[in-house]
């Protein structure tokens, strides 16, 4: 089966779980929209992808992983969106959470997936116990704090930022717990999978600074120029747009070369200059070609 | 070392796990307001209790287990009190989290302490793989949907609330969650710990709707009238004072009764009358002695 069913089929399979009995049903209805609504599934599929280049001697695991992560990305999403963070009311070119259900429900909706994350974690790897405490712990530090996304949020709040810090938790840090959890499940070593993890969020930062400064609406789905509203730290400000692209390529080769040697290295190169190609605003793209 | 000894050193543990190298440091000053403040820790005393009065024979995941319901306890409140909810500025006579920190930090540290629960538990059984799954899934089944306090309050959102299915989400299950969780800590069958566990969830629900109508803000630390303002369901809107004293009375006894034989049964017996009495407003107290 291929990366992108195995990855469907376990969200399926979760919001199903959730949302037995059908009731109550807004809060059911916001969970499906936050998590079914077109979304590229990058981190599952680098989940899944380490894991099937280390063996994938457990794909119970490994699905369940990424089916975790994924959630746990989609609830990040859902509360970053809220009037409190970025108050956008479109995502992925239909309305956010808290547009189409109401702010209290989009708050629930966050909350409900984080949930649902560990659960099915938990719930999808019964079989495996030897799997599960160490899969949570990884995934956990991905997002929570001191080094994970909502840490990364929480930076945008202090008087100093600290950028390196900033940036690795709020983008980096899902990345690596993406390929780390990847090798958990297959029962691999995930420390010779942080260098692509942390190559990959630094090289996804930097796309999505070049997408919020010079997409446009139409394409990204979601307002652009967040970052000059919110006063937020942006690469292309910093270096300019020519210098931004520069360091997207050097970044993406890094993370090529952060590869360990093993039997899928081919797949998953292929996989990352194939995501490289898709983060590059089509304009820029072609007014770079 | 007494319970509440060993509900503060997992909590404390937790946070400073959480906190580590002091960034960012609003978010980590929030959740240490959120979780040290003067709660009765109600839920993880019960998780401990049950876990002793089954044989304590994994006193680490049981104190874990008590951490993340506490934790998850405490998001709850942090949420619940926010703008788009019951908008408190005070809990338990201090500034609510959102009042101190502002909103987008209010909504962080709900996030981060439902991470930090899973993680703890992951963390701290780690030693112990056959816990951990279980112990995770039972949590997340009280806080999570359908079932959970998640969805206890995403009811509050539906046109048409179906009271039990309301009440029992919303209060009832992470009191069942906290028996249950002591029990499978335990090495214990978590089935004979539910009926305990529903039991003083209705009667916590019944004395909260007490509370809420006939304290005054001095005795509770947060708003009263919360019920009336919200139009939200409440015992004594319901049965007046009387009838709700009475019921209250009742599910209480009937808590008692469902204690299953064992050897901490009496410990567990002290425990809820000793809760009971904390719960009733000194006022009616009072005038009900």
């Amino acid at each position: 089966m291929d990366l992108q069913k195995r990855i469907e089929r376990g969200l399926e399979r979760a919001i199903t779980f959730a949302t037995a009995g059908g009731q109550p049903a807004k809060l059911g209805a916001a969970m499906r929209h936050a998590v079914f609504s077109g979304g590229a599934r990058v981190r599952p599929r680098l989940c899944l992808a380490v894991a099937l280049a280390s063996g994938d001697r457990n794909p119970e695991a490994a699905d369940a992983a990424a089916a975790g992560i994924e959630l746990l990305h989609c609830a990040s999403l859902v509360h970053d969106d809220m009037p409190c963070f970025d108050d956008a009311d479109t995502r992925r070119g239909r309305p956010s959470v808290h547009a189409a259900y109401g702010e209290p429900i989009a708050l629930l909706t966050g909350d409900a997936l984080i949930v649902l994350a560990f659960e099915t974690i938990a719930r999808e790897c019964s079989k495996s116990p030897d799997r599960t405490a160490p899969l949570i712990a990884t995934i956990a530090r991905a997002v929570g704090m001191p080094n994970g996304i909502v840490a990364g949020q929480a930076w945008e709040s202090e008087p100093d930022i600290d950028l390196h810090h900033y940036h690795r938790a709020k983008t980096g840090a899902l990345f690596t717990g993406a390929t780390a959890a990847g090798a958990v499940a297959a029962g691999a070593d995930p420390q010779n999978w942080l260098a692509l993890g942390e190559a990959l969020g630094a090289a996804y930062q930097v796309a999505d600074d070049l997408r919020d400064s010079a997409a446009d609406m139409d394409e990204i789905g979601k307002p652009c120029g967040q970052d000059k509203t919110h006063q937020r730290p942006n690469a292309v400000a910093q270096l300019g747009l020519d210098g931004a692209l520069t360091l997207l390529k050097e970044t993406v080769h890094r993370a090529a070369d952060a590869i360990p040697d093993c039997r899928g290295s081919d797949m998953l190169r292929e996989l990352i200059m194939a995501e490289a190609k898709r983060l590059v605003p089509k304009k820029l793209a072609q007014s770079a070609a």
